[in-house]
């Protein structure tokens, strides 16, 4: 038997008064979702615990069967993962934009003209850079999207004990880094990353994609600005801990940073974009590759109706979910346990997270098929899962797929 | 927006087999209950955990988000807050009985016949008095209603580990108080509770209000009988824990007095006498205006259908669920998260606390309305909160106000 978890970010909302105090997911004509609803067992889905406003980080983290409030460390290390930096225990990660500073030392623009070319050539300036007095220390480097970058540190005797340089607005100088708690380390960190700021402008002020910026009078990625900080948590295998060989097919740096971390092969697609203009054929075909190969686990995190949540676009987030909805009919395989929900609630009124619960439906043999026949938030909740918590459902799969010893005799 | 949480002491029940199996709640005339059900969503709860036998006070605890493992430590510190006693993290507080005290050293009255009058002037005779060899130790005395008292040691190394005085049965002397582990506190604490106990009976003998007593032929308030020590607990304040400006609108010394150790306004309410002859139209205005006025939250607690639980009064514990339903028609406002519940069942047949879940609604903007319309354990069921913990519902009114923080990105 194999598996498959596939999580519509942010999929879930609230009663909407425009849609007749409808939700999206109830409004959207969904056949296949319904199809699932009504093949399978049903229900509502805490990712944490009733009411906690989650992150899509935090709670896939609690779905794939892992403490958040023991390896959530903060966005960096994640972020660093995710855009294939391989990290290690105790680095120490920071999330980074991209920024221009004038020659008195003000931040002129934090995303530097939202730069989106030639980062990578800038990176490889700061990646491996060595700073004086803290030649020990590693530094690596990497561009990720846009303006934005990842740094990690990797060393002994560092803390993610440390404030941002970002200043987080612009006509002001970068931050100075603090140590936030009176340790050698934090001491230490604090002062090697004024230091890594500073020289950054250093290095990148005459760079030559930066001299190309200026000639077409576009503001230079000059400088550096760090935030974030976080120390790479010790984190068990998902191999290791279920015995599940597993693959991730995401989106965004933040999943596939979750999926690095936790020693999945992480699955690039082609046109997958993390917006509601992703290719999802794409997406499928790379969903029914890894099931039909080597793959017992498979996690999949779609991302566009969390980014309609989020810009408040009800009409997007509608479209979006039958999208997504087309392409399941192809998903619903024999000898495959297939479990459909949402990491959390986006909802349209709240352009934010929420700590609604989600619906949740698992198809498979031997499932207690319940009466539920419609996929949505309110139906769910009468399914015969009842209430169930994110860090349910790895028991319940692996339960299941025959993978679990049996506790006492 | 504003948020209120309305507590029906006890309210919950069992079937009844002379209403045909039918429960208070469910035989009740109450339509706006059922009214708040339609609009809302609904569920049924534990305070702690199922089957879990709760008081009001844990109960309370759990559901304003304190554990009451951690800082339930008695009934004391909670009783001694209610009536006003500023306690402080450290004292040790009691429940005490004004008793009658015979020449032969015999408690012939436990409750100093039920003596209503005048409490006051002898509790000010016991309060601020100094005991030899412990004058380190302040000792804090006030009257609480009837024969109640409560009893405050306030000083260094004072320990709650030491046993009651009160012999709980008439024709005995005063039990000797002993410390309940072998530290010096333990021992310390005893030994000064023994001669308080002694010493107040030669205070009280002879005091004024108990020689009218004994020229009306009336048993004399003549020895303290303490009970129950509880060191009182560190608790965060409700508005540094949450945020949010809180009243607590209680009826009885044990409700009023974790309003005070939260640190809320506890407002007092005339004709509110914890009773099935309570004033609730006082009631309801003290919640209109506390919602109306600088409050962002408010506690409500109204006791009576505990107390016709406790007496198996059954005719009354409906009637009273009735006048209830008919103050709530004018607190559905705008604006405001209304969750209406129980702190637990107690039921007719079992004349005590039981540990049967309570149903609870909550009204308010972006709830996801359920199919719910009626009010009452059983319906509450197969609401679309399902079945949840008392300790969730902070975190779940905190997520609909718009007042957590993101954990995660």
């Amino acid at each position: 038997m194999k598996s498959l978890i596939m999580i519509i970010d942010g999929m879930a909302d609230r009663p909407i008064p425009e849609l007749g105090n409808k939700t999206p997911l109830e409004i959207a004509e969904t056949p296949n979702m319904d199809k699932l609803a009504e093949n399978g067992i049903n229900g509502i889905m805490d990712p944490i615990r009733p009411g906690i406003r989650v992150g899509s980080d935090t709670a896939h983290l609690s779905i794939l069967g892992y403490d958040p409030y023991k390896v959530y460390t903060g966005r960096g290390p994640f972020e660093a993962a995710g855009v294939g930096v391989e990290v290690k225990p105790g680095d120490i990660a920071f999330r980074c934009n991209f920024a221009t500073q004038d020659e008195n030392g003000i931040i002129i623009d934090r995303r530097a003209g939202r730069i989106r070319e030639k980062t990578d050539r800038i990176a490889e300036t700061i990646n491996s850079m060595k700073i004086e007095g803290f030649e020990d220390t590693k530094i690596i480097f990497k561009e990720s999207t846009g303006h934005r970058a990842v740094l990690v540190l990797r060393g002994e005797n560092l803390s993610d004990k440390i404030s941002d340089a970002d200043p987080k607005q612009e006509g002001k100088p970068p931050k100075k880094v603090k140590p936030l708690e009176d340790s050698p380390a934090a001491k230490k960190t604090a002062k090697l990353l004024n230091r890594l700021v500073e020289k950054s402008y250093q290095l990148l002020k005459n760079h030559p994609v930066n001299l190309e910026r200026l000639k077409r009078s576009e503001t230079p990625a000059n400088i550096i600005l760090p935030r974030g900080a976080g120390a790479v948590p010790h984190v068990t295998k998902f191999e290791e801990k279920y015995g599940l060989k597993a693959a991730c097919i995401a989106e965004t740096g933040l999943i596939k940073g979750i999926g690095n971390i936790t020693g999945m092969d992480v699955i690039e697609v082609e046109g997958a974009t993390g917006g509601i203009d992703t290719n999802l054929e794409n997406m499928k075909n790379a969903i029914l590759e890894a099931v039909k190969g080597q793959y017992d686990f498979i996690l999949v995190n779609i991302d566009g109706a969390d980014e309609a949540g989020h810009d408040g676009d009800l009409k997007g987030k509608i479209e979006f979910i039958e999208k997504v909805d087309e392409i399941l009919e192809d998903l619903m395989l024999e000898d495959l346990y297939f479990i459909f929900t949402a990491d959390h609630s986006t909802p349209i009124t709240v352009k934010d997270h929420s700590g609604d619960p989600v619906p949740i439906v698992i198809n498979g043999p031997g499932i207690r098929v319940d009466k539920i026949v419609s996929f949505n938030e309110r139906e769910a909740a009468n399914g015969g899962l009842c209430r169930i918590k994110g860090s349910d459902i790895m028991n319940i799969l692996l339960d299941l797929m025959d993978k679990t010893e049996k506790f006492g005799a």
